[in-house]
């Protein structure tokens, strides 16, 4: 009889406990949790606060009592491993009720530890208006400081999921926000210039968005002493009451309702270090493969790991839930004598910021630049569905990928309708290994509400290919404004689309559409450096004045892609 | 200088002709259409018909104008092409507004032409209130027959695309409406049990849906003649006036007022069949990987051809936007000197029918069957995204795989959210030549707005290998109303869901949650098969079952794939 204990009751614990029992009906399973609650939804939280999901208890997924009924998985809340004894395979577990200690022995042990909220050095932020959002008590807390303290203004720090959607939250309710980032971009998964369509969304809701700044300290002004003992409010809710002042780094002094911190999370590693188990390079607990740690009896899944990152085969932190999940489910094989490998992860994720979805899977531009790897990478902002059906909305994508092989890198898009189909078409592209050239074939459903009959990505792909081929020599946003003497900038738009500034400075004009007859305004010994709203006109001029003999090239995304990325900040 | 003509300026017509332009300047590049229009959104009529897209000029994406402009391609609309002359690489084209004749040398030429609508061999179809819509002018006779005869009735004869969204469209505008199927199911694409949903669909708004019966024939019924010539309506449109009367094969009679025959389409082979180029067992023109039909300097593409088929490697007609679009492309490709191969159709298609989509890729269960070749199947019914947050829709899923190699061989999905992305996902999936096995490991999109942690497709994968792996033994929905003595039927959901006959009839009821305390209720010497509502906790039943000593099967997809297939006629 096998006993699997398991430190942590959320996602990748939860996904264990269960694919355990499925796996062997004698095994002995007990699943400690330090805090009061199991498979809860934590990525549902931010949605309750915000009022769309009205019902808390939608947020409990199991409770002690079923996962006891359908798994016979012995579920101990409040109870906290506080120790690891490797040689006599036991843990210390420690009553949180009462405060007694007790020691069980296991087989294998499995640590689902989670990740906890990054709390940086600034002064005064241990105040009771101040939160970080991790799990339902969280919740609560932050829920019972709006309606005490009567919020009419609030102050998000990090521009992360968390930070994004607790904006949005409070927006929701009605409360001024503010969100504060010290990146000068928001939602850093995806590069900036993509970020840049989210930035526009957010300050068109009327959020007061601080990028590049970041939080000094913290005041906490406490309300005089009202005698409000009527409305039957305790003592501690009192001290709900009262507001912020925070310094920024700008000089800026902002006044508050409630704070929160969102900057990101770290590993849970204190249990795995202080047994000795090896912590990686960036924190988390070192795995294999079988999501082993070094102590082969002791498995590890989660936030609070490292795994393999699928595209650089280096390790990598991505706390996410699906990972969570199945690396669980993968634990729990190899604990019963399976031999499962965690594939990798590529870190595929989606953010819903107002009316527009933010999404990407693998590699984003920063991070091929840091690790030197060679790329080229195409824009295109195409239709999410026939454009002549209602209710088309433009989904702006950006591909990259190896110029010499053509293997795809990463992706990423944004936009109002359709973003999560065609990352997700991305994501399954990138593990198969599929290359641009094979984007091309790709044969998606199309009926004029759902797609088209050349969908994002193929387009996306026979762009790409233009540029393997030697069929287009791509310019990018960031160089049309450092031309050269030898560089004439063409923009083959209408004059329609040109006016009130919409264009770059510097270029001259030639319609598409009069380019074959007016070729000769361009002078041959030149490059004409074309661009027009989106790169597929441009694509068309690039094509008749490069048969022609010119040297050009084409912005590559248009003048879209150029605005978005100069625009806001 | 290349000469190039084309016939036909739809999709595939249309695609070549541009992508030739951008290749060669100097290439001379006609295009016949002997239609009036070029390039229309043939899949937006029945929307157009229907209101949902009021502006007809958006269903016109070129004019012969606009494509001399930008792509300097000679388009000629209402000129036919009547014959070829191989040897001379020459055409004799008709211009169908005076009647004269030319020729016109080629040195490739691209055959475009299309298909046309079966009309059956039925008595009285020929009559001014009957029409198919393939066009721009069948879909204005359309619209005008409904005005002009103020249809309360229509009855549309097919249940493939164009049947069913004219269905709807009907529907949409008040309209009662009639669909007669001959089969015992719309939506051949998919697999009866899954269109069972979608006749769900259609009776729940109304729809009199007729399966499994024929139109026999015909009687139009002019209206008396009433003196109407003050409202100014031509003699053409008085003719539009009056009723059918419709006999069916099983002796119904039916009175409308308009009929659309809609039973399929057959390629357009004429042309090519008179200048002995090679037509397919299918009826298609014959292609090559290239698209090119038998005569090296003439290609072909589109709805008239026979390609390969992704899955089987034989040959199949597949008339959907999406290929024809990319063999355009690729034939002119390799017109103009390259090498590109056409990598094979799967078929991934989707209709819209009312608030639910339906949409498949690769092979159904009826063509594997008829192939010869060994499936399993497995069937998910779960939450288009987090069930907790607002909006979530169950996405019925089916897939179908190699059950030796773990080998996806086609995917059906239906639901009111989420269906395109799934079936996407499995045409990327499949197309890469992934297994279900790794499908278990794709890393989708999740955020609560948009996925689940555990995606419809991860949990299809996990289904799929427990099978693979022997870890689950599945029954299928047809096998268990002839279950014999030895083999005992369990439903493990709670008394409270089996409520209003929602059960299969001889089973037995022991809710999941106690079957570990009430397992000594079963025979050890026979079968178990056990089912719930989708087939997730008769997995966990199963496993304890299993594992506890006792043969079982579960039932794939439960009670909700049996209902439905079972449901309607």
């Amino acid at each position: 009889m096998t006993k699997i204990l398991i430190v942590g009751g959320v996602a990748g614990g939860a996904s264990a406990a269960a694919r355990a029992r499925r796996l062997s009906e004698d095994a002995q399973i007990i699943m400690f949790e330090r805090g009061e609650f199991v498979s809860f939804a934590n990525c549902g939280l931010p949605y309750h606060i915000g009022g769309d999901i009205t019902d808390r208890s939608k947020l409990l997924l199991q409770t002690p009592e079923s996962f006891l009924a359908r798994f016979n998985v012995d579920v101990r809340v409040m109870n906290e491993v506080v120790a690891i004894q490797r040689e006599e395979k036991t843990v210390t577990v420690k009553n949180l009720l009462d405060g007694s200690e007790y020691t069980e022995r296991y087989d294998f042990l499995l640590l689902s530890p989670g990740a906890g909220p990054i709390v940086p050095p600034i002064e005064g932020l241990d105040n009771p208006l101040t939160h970080s959002l991790r799990n339902i008590p969280d919740m609560d807390r932050i829920i019972n400081t709006l309606k005490m303290n009567k919020a009419k203004h609030a102050t998000v720090v990090g521009g992360g999921f968390i930070g994004l959607e607790m904006m949005e939250a409070f927006h929701q309710l009605g409360i001024k926000t503010t969100l504060i980032e010290m990146a000068d971009q928001v939602m850093t998964p995806v590069d900036r210039e993509m970020a840049g369509f989210v930035h526009t969304e957010i300050l068109d809701k009327g959020i007061d968005l601080k990028l590049g700044v970041a939080l000094q300290s913290v005041d906490y002004l406490p309300n005089q002493h009202i005698a409000n003992t009527e409305a039957g409010e305790t003592e501690h809710n009192q001290h709900l009451q009262g507001s912020l002042n925070l310094r920024l780094n700008n000089g800026e002094e902002l006044a508050t309702d409630i704070l929160i911190m969102a900057i990101g999370v770290k590993p849970e590693t204190t249990l795995a270090a202080q047994a000795g188990l090896k912590i990686g390079e960036l924190g988390g607990i070192h795995t294999n493969a079988s999501m082993q740690t070094s102590d082969p009896y002791i498995y590890a899944v989660g936030d609070a790991v490292e795994e393999r990152d699928f595209v650089t085969g280096n390790q990598t932190l991505v706390p996410l839930a699906g990972p969570a999940n199945r690396q669980g489910r993968m634990a729990a094989d190899n604990m019963l004598g399976r031999q499962e490998t965690y594939q990798g992860t590529q870190g595929t994720a989606i953010c819903k910021v107002f009316d527009l979805a933010i999404a990407s899977t693998g590699k984003n531009e920063k991070q091929l630049v840091r690790e030197g790897i060679n790329f080229e990478k195409v824009y295109v902002h195409t239709a999410s569905h026939a454009s002549y059906y209602p209710g088309a909305e433009i989904v702006s994508f950006k591909m990259l990928f190896d110029p010499a092989t053509g293997k795809i890198l990463g992706a990423q898009a944004t936009g109002k309708d359709g973003v999560d189909k065609r990352i997700d078409v991305m994501a399954v592209a990138q593990r198969a290994g599929m290359t641009v050239d094979q984007l091309q074939h790709l044969e998606l459903t199309y009926a004029p509400p759902y797609g088209s009959a050349k969908d994002v990505i193929n387009q996306a792909a026979f762009v790409a290919n233009n540029i393997v081929k030697g069929d287009s020599t791509p310019i990018h946003f960031d160089q049309v404004d450092n031309l050269s003497d030898n560089q004439v900038l063409l923009d083959v738009r209408n004059p329609g689309e040109r006016k009130n500034g919409n264009h770059i400075q510097g270029d001259i004009n030639i319609p598409v559409d009069q380019l074959r007859h007016r070729m000769h305004e361009l002078p041959k010994d030149k490059e004409i450096v074309i661009y027009c709203q989106v790169g597929l006109r441009g694509n068309v001029a690039y094509r008749q004045l490069v048969n022609n003999g010119f040297k050009a090239r084409n912005l590559i995304g248009g003048y879209r892609t150029y605005k978005t990325a100069k625009g806001g900040f």
